[in-house]
């Protein structure tokens, strides 16, 4: 199979082969893709590899040691985003009904395929759900763009298509209605200003990038009319995990009345975590993205050194927003208020 | 005379030679020089060869005028910083009172001693007394560091000496206290990663970079003990402009108790505007240094691109955070609540 991988975008477009586990592995832990959605659906596909390569092994209990060991080692690519695992105990749920080891593989393909169908129709409704949204603050602006604030990329590179913060926003965009983006660059991998600007420029969108800093003073200012970002992991009572800086651009809506929504499908709930400050795993990567800056120089893609050669840098690659300062979460089944009743009162089939 | 041209810190020490006010407004705009402090001192000095051009001139009337002019260029170098207008206008009062062009030279020249010499005894005063600060945090942590966060570069880089937000921790350090700071890198420019952290290895003080987003997760957790940033410019009422992420810095503090104080000289403070965020202009630069990331590669230093080609920015140089945000101002002569009475009461010279 093939993916984007997304470490040489805007400046170069590579696709890349995989036709093993490891590649695979290597693949989502070196973030050659990376998006909740899209590390979800590599993860069912990485599944599938795997049942393949147990299939290929002469005994019946190889094929489920493989397939325990390559799960194992899928899910411990990434800490924070809760779609990976998902979409590997959904794998190991299903490959156990196969009788033979060819039903197996069979069903690995069903399923990958499934997950990667659900996310681009999930995505394709929080798009219509988020455009009621836009909609409505658009009436409230007679004709002046709607100013929507997002940090780091939730568009359709994060995902199999549309992505889930972005999906309004190009629903908004197609329908006719004027908006206009502010992307955060998003360092220090900067998954906002190559990515999302990128995303935005080839679809015609109009949008301005701007230092993670800069999201207080335009909202301080009125220039920001909603913020829409993704998420790697919610809790079942609304606590959103986001890549880092996420929760500055929280707390600063809420000190200004700007409304915050969190665009997820459902892959990204977690059931289980009630309090996400204590529970959610943050991962933390290494101190060479802090010191480093990469870009393109003379047609090279290359990395520059900032800090001084004796000075330590640290790389939390997550916070979580807590429920208090998120306004709604936008879902495939629609908007919903960030804690546990109204969360549960969307999904009644994840009843305690 | 002579100034360190700071934009290729901490890679290569430069020094430059400025014997002209043409050559002093250009370190200025194009940040050779920069930090509130430093502007001050420098304009000050832009000042003195100013007069020193002036008197080469042959009419009395081409002084006053050639004064008035350069008086003119220093102020519209940048916007934000109250210290620039300030030392020139100090300048401009203090050199109409000399009687002959030598006089008038004299005058200016002794002037621009004493902005640089109260400079650097007034950020010795604030290390001082923001000592007092961190000592009483430091009895409560029981051997264990305190941890300091700041932002951008307010170091003796900034100023003459000592610096302003990094004078209180140059004194815990220097008298024994365990302490470390988190350094912001301070996109796009990087003082931060570049020149605090630089400053802060030179001395021996124990210091972690993280990029700009990661402060928020830090306080949550617990990590961050108090917070002190410089300012350019502080209403006499305590709403503080600073290097933009200032403001999402403080309202995550307040969002999480942390305390948050702004070290100044008065020199930093404008006794004629009283609404921050509505009368501080905020300086907006070229988008190109958000486009970009400047840093070392294979010993040369360099410019690289990350944004689309086709993808605009924006890039507001500061934002205000308004007072209720602000624990204290570390000032020269001791430490004040961040409103108008308070300061009053420690400045009663500037009774209205």
């Amino acid at each position: 199979m093939q993916l984007i991988d997304q470490r040489f975008l805007p400046h170069r477009f590579v696709i890349e082969d995989i036709s093993t586990v490891e590649q695979m592995v290597t693949a989502i832990r070196e973030m050659h893709v990376r998006g909740a959605g899209l590390i979800g659906a590599s993860a069912g596909y990485g599944m599938y590899l795997a049942a393949i390569e147990a299939a290929a092994r002469p005994a019946v209990a190889g094929f489920d040691q493989h397939l325990a060991s390559a799960a194992a080692q899928l899910k411990a690519t990434r800490p924070t985003a809760v779609n990976l695992s998902w979409a590997v105990e959904r794998q190991l749920k299903n490959i156990v009904d196969g009788k033979t080891a060819e039903e197996k593989v069979a069903l690995a393909l069903r399923t990958a395929r499934l997950i990667a169908q659900e996310d681009e129709e999930h995505c394709r409704m929080i798009g219509q759900h988020g455009l009621n949204l836009i909609q409505k603050i658009a009436r409230k602006k007679a004709g002046k763009p709607v100013n929507v604030l997002t940090h780091c990329n939730a568009g359709w590179l994060a995902f199999v298509d549309y992505g889930s913060a972005t999906a309004p926003i190009y629903a908004a965009h197609d329908s006719g209605l004027p908006v206009h983006v502010w992307v955060a660059e998003t360092r220090p991998r900067n998954q906002g200003s190559k990515l999302t600007a990128w995303e935005l420029g080839e679809h015609g969108v109009p949008h301005t990038v701007i230092a993670d800093s800069a999201g207080g003073h335009l909202m301080q200012h009125g220039e920001v009319d909603l913020v829409i970002v993704g998420t790697d992991r919610t809790t079942y009572t609304g606590d959103v995990a986001n890549k880092i800086g996420t929760y500055l651009k929280a707390v600063a809506a809420k000190d200004n009345n700007v409304p915050f929504y969190v665009a997820l499908p459902s892959s990204s709930l977690d059931w289980n975590m009630r309090d996400g400050l204590k529970e959610i795993p943050i991962e933390e990567r290494g101190a060479e993205e802090v010191k480093h800056a990469d870009g393109w120089l003379e047609g090279r893609h290359v990395e520059v050194r900032v800090t001084p050669e004796g000075s330590p840098a640290a790389n939390y690659g997550f916070d979580v927003t807590p429920r208090r300062l998120v306004t709604g979460l936008i879902t495939e089944r629609g908007v919903c208020e960030a804690n546990e009743k109204s969360i549960r009162a969307l999904f009644p089939e994840h009843a305690p």
